[in-house]
């Protein structure tokens, strides 16, 4: 099966164990609006990629893994999109889950996505549940405190936050989260695949301060100039949007390098040069040049 | 050491533990105000009474258990106060999350003791990694969907409910979860011990209820009359203050009843006793009747 019907399949299943008969509908429309039709989905692509560059001798586990990590990334997009935080009406081109369903319901997908997480996690570890744990303590470290997401969003509630304290947690936790759970799902030593991760998220937030500053909504399907008009720690903000292409094409550089050495080195390489070009497309750090200059 | 001393114990060291040199200080502290000082903790004081009674072969995994489930709890309280769900000012005789750290960091707390719960289970399941999948089942189906808290918190979003479908959801799910943890800690089989919890969650929710609808805010410490306000399925709505009492007597008669035979059968019927007084004391139900007659 290909990676990507993989990976919708997987989420697709997810959210069906919570359909059982006598569920609130409600939450559960909900919850399928926060994660259907997808995004890019590149930490579980950069999971199954790692996962296969690994051995992929569970398959069950590495897809349980990958689609654990997208649920928890839409959960923490559903709770970023509440008027309290961002406030947009917008995200992946249609209406925020808040404002299609309501900010109780939102606030409910986001928790109930989460627990989701883990439930699909331990569903899928039944060939081999010594590596639950593991993979466990990776997820959690993603996302919780003291240096996941909810520490990331976090830090936009302090009087003041170092630019890559925050980057760390709102972004780079979970990429680190990725790239180490695809080696702990294929049963191998993970601290090699630490740093791809880590890069890839620090390339990742600066590509999103890039495009936050400067796409269109149209082109991002959610509210554009958000850093901005909230006053929140942004590199374009800090040292310009020349400063911030030139650091992206760095971060992905370091990425790449970061691979190691093992059979799917170039395919993994290939996936990182991929992904950097969607974030940042050529033409778009061209123009900006240009207009900078 | 006493049971209470293990609880509070074990709660303050899983908190402690997101609090390593970096993380976002006002999150930690908003997250300590959730927990900090609690309440009777009846889930963990249960799942540690229901582990005794199995033997209670780890008392580390037992502990994060018993400690996973009041985090869990403590969430749901965090989020169920939020302006667009009770919207309370109080909890536990003091400011409410969001009014005193304001409302993003009470979302971000919440999920944070989500995590944490899982991140503390994990830690604890050290010696007896066979027994961390049950028990993560067990904790996530109390939480999440399709008949967890969320779910119960998502009944109260439809334009119909039925009482004890929405009841079960929002309160007997994580109590059937604490008896069914308590054994599932101690190694032993869990389903003689569902019913009990299962009970004893109805009994908690129509207490609530009768609280809600009776008790004056001071001796409760959060808003009364939420129920009413709010339009929410409630047995004293729905029946009237003295048949819920009545109901309230015949949940905690089934509770006890479902006591399994065991060593510690005599003890737990005890406590069953105990916390079902302070739920609903004497004095007031007395009271209750005389003015309703």
């Amino acid at each position: 099966m290909q990676v990507s019907a993989r990976i919708e399949q997987a989420l697709d299943a997810a959210l069906a164990s919570g359909e059982s008969p006598g569920h609130p509908p409600k939450l559960a429309t909900a919850m399928r609006h926060a994660v259907f039709p997808g995004g890019a989905r590149i930490r579980p692509q950069l999971c199954l990629a790692v996962a296969k560059a690994c051995g992929d001798d569970d398959e069950d586990l590495s897809t349980a893994a990958a689609a654990a990590i997208e649920l928890l990334h839409c959960a923490s997009l559903v709770h970023d999109d509440l008027p309290c935080f961002d406030d947009a009406a917008l995200r992946r081109g249609k209406a925020s889950v808040h404002c299609a369903y309501g900010e109780r319901l939102a606030v409910l997908s986001g928790d109930a996505l989460i627990v989701l997480a883990f439930q699909t996690l331990v569903h899928g570890a039944g060939r081999s549940p010594q590596r639950l744990a593991p993979l466990l303590n990776t997820l959690t470290a993603g996302i919780g405190m003291p240096f996941g997401i909810a520490a990331g969003q976090a830090w936009e509630c302090e009087p003041q936050a170092v630019l890559r304290d925050y980057h760390r947690a709102k972004t780079g936790a979970l990429f680190a989260a990725t790239t180490i759970a695809g080696a702990q799902a294929a049963g191998r030593d993970s601290r090699p695949w630490q740093a791809l991760g880590e890069w890839l998220g620090e390339a990742y937030q600066v590509a999103d301060d890039i495009r936050d500053a400067a796409a269109t909504q149209q082109a991002l399907g959610k509210p554009v100039g958000r850093d901005l008009a909230l006053g929140r720690p942004s590199i374009t903000r800090e040292r310009g949007l020349r400063e911030a292409l030139l650091h992206f094409d760095r971060l992905v550089g370091k990425a790449k390098q970061a691979v190691p050495s093992c059979p799917g080195e170039s395919a993994l390489r290939h996936l990182v040069q991929l992904e950097s070009e969607r974030l940042v497309p050529k033409t778009m750090a061209e123009e900006l040049v240009a207009s900078a200059a």
